[in-house]
C-alpha cells in the first residue's frame, strides 16, 4: 500500500457505480444493455450511498431491483447527498473534506458512490470522495458502465491515442468563438483530440459557433442521445457539414474536433 | 446527416465492440462481469468484423459463445485483420485508406470492430476504419464496456472534469524524465490530469521514473489489473508513496499524476 494509511480490510470498500446515460431524457432504455450484472449485482447489494442527488439514486435503484433484487428496501439504504457546492462548481473547486461521507466504510460497511449519469467523478462529482477514501486507506474499485466521453471519441474517428477532454466552454459568444480557436489550434498543434461537452439547451447554439469558428479543414465529430435509441454520430470535415440538425437542444451531446 | 455521404440506410452498422481487459493475463473473467448483455448481444449476431488480430478475436467469440449463442460459427465468420503498420504505429501516423475492409457495411451487413482490449480506437487501433465509415454514410454505434483509462481516472481521485491522455512516454530514462516533468508542469498550471500507460514489463521502471522526477506534492495515481481480481489503485502524493510494489511487470496498469 503506497498512500497515506496503511491498507485496512477491514474496512468497507468504495465502489464507483455508474449510472444509465438517459436521465432526464424522455425515454429510458433497458439497464441491460449498457449496464453489466456485475455492475448491477454489486450495486443491488449495497446499503450506503454517497450520491449527487438522493431522488435521482432512489429511482435507479428502483430500476435496478426490477433486474435484480436489492439486498434492503430503499427507505432504509442510506443516502448521504453530496453538498451542493460540490455538485454546482466541481470538486476541484471547492475544498470539501468528504471524509465525514465514508464513516459507513470506515466502520466496515461497502459503499457505493454514483452521480446523475454515466462514471461518478469523470465529467461529473465525486472525485473529493475518492481522494478523501484513498487518504483513509479505504479500498477504491470503479465498475464498467456507459461513459459518454469515451463512447462519443470512439465513435468520432479522431485521434483515440492523444485526447483531452476540457467540460464546458465559455458560455459568451466571443469568449466561446476564441476558446473553441485555442482548442483548434492546440489539436492542429499536438494531434490531440479536443472533446467538450455543453449544457443541452445549448447544443444548437453551440453547433453554429463551431461551424463559424472552426477551419474548413478541421474535422468535427458530434454524439447525441449516446446508448438512447435514437443515438447518432456524426464525424466530417467541417465544409462538409451541409446540415445542423444533428443536436437538439433537449439530448446531451458530445462534441470533438482534431486534424 | 452532416457528413460526407447521404445517410443510406441499406447499409449496415459498424458496431465498435468492446473486449474485456484480461487480454494476455493469466487469468481471464467472466464476461457477464465487465460487459453489459447488450453489448454481447450485438456481438453475438455479428458475421462480419475488423479486428487488430483474428486469433483472439476468435477467442472473444468463442467466449461470449457460452452466454449467447452466436448465430453463426466461428469457423464461417468473415474477420479481417487491420494492417499490421496500423496496429504497430496506430491509425494516426498512416495514411490507410481503410474503406476497402468495409465491403460488407456497404453490402448492407452489420460489422464490428474490435481490439485486443477494451474500446477499439481508444488507445488501441480502429480510428482509421470509423473515419472511412463515417465518410461512406455508414452507421456508426459505439457499445459500452470496459475502457481502462475511464476506469482508473474515476478511480484515481484526480480531477476528472479536464484530463488528458497521452498514451506512451519515452522509453530512454533522460528522455522519460523529461516529458515526465513536463506533464507535471502542464498539470500544475491547467489542472489537467495527465493519464498515461506502459508496455507491461516496464511498468516498475515507470514508477521508479516518477517516483524520482515528480515533487513531493504532486498526486500519482496508479491503477493495475482493472476488472481482474487482483484490480488496486492507489493515489496520493509523492512524498506519501513509501511502498513501490503497486506495479509489476506483467499486469497492464494506467498512470495518471496531477495537482
Amino acid at each position: 500500500m503506497a498512500t497515506e494509511q496503511p491498507a485496512n480490510r477491514l474496512q468497507g470498500t468504495l465502489y464507483l457505480v455508474p449510472a444509465p446515460l438517459d436521465f432526464a431524457c424522455e425515454s429510458s432504455c433497458d439497464l441491460t444493455q449498457t449496464l453489466p450484472l456485475g455492475t448491477l449485482q454489486v450495486a443491488a447489494r449495497l446499503q450506503h450511498w454517497v450520491c449527487e442527488n438522493a431522488k435521482s439514486t432512489r429511482a435507479y435503484l428502483n430500476r435496478i431491483h426490477l433486474v435484480i433484487p436489492l439486498s434492503q428496501p430503499i427507505a432504509e439504504q442510506k443516502l448521504q447527498e453530496l453538498p451542493r457546492q460540490v455538485c454546482k462548481k466541481g470538486d476541484h473547486h471547492g475544498q470539501l473534506d468528504a471524509r465525514p461521507l465514508l464513516q459507513a466504510a470506515l466502520m466496515g460497511h461497502d459503499m457505493g458512490l454514483v452521480s446523475e449519469a454515466g462514471m461518478p467523478a469523470v465529467a461529473d462529482p465525486g472525485s473529493s470522495v475518492v481522494r478523501a477514501a484513498h487518504g483513509l486507506g479505504i479500498r477504491v474499485v470503479p465498475l464498467v458502465g456507459p461513459v459518454s466521453l469515451l463512447l462519443a471519441l470512439a465513435a468520432s474517428g479522431l485521434n483515440g491515442q492523444n485526447f483531452a477532454f476540457v467540460g464546458y466552454l465559455p458560455v459568451g459568444v466571443v469568449e466561446r468563438s476564441q476558446r473553441i480557436k485555442a482548442l483548434e489550434a492546440l489539436a492542429i498543434k499536438t494531434g490531440q483530440t479536443q472533446l467538450f461537452i455543453e449544457t443541452p439547451y445549448r447544443n444548437q447554439a453551440m453547433l453554429q459557433s463551431l461551424l463559424q469558428t472552426l477551419r474548413p479543414d478541421t474535422r468535427l465529430a458530434i454524439s447525441s442521445g449516446l446508448c438512447l435509441d435514437r443515438a447518432s454520430t456524426h464525424s466530417g470535415p467541417v465544409k462538409n457539414w451541409v446540415h445542423n440538425d444533428v443536436v437538439n437542444n433537449s439530448t446531451p451531446a458530445v462534441f470533438a474536433i482534431g486534424p
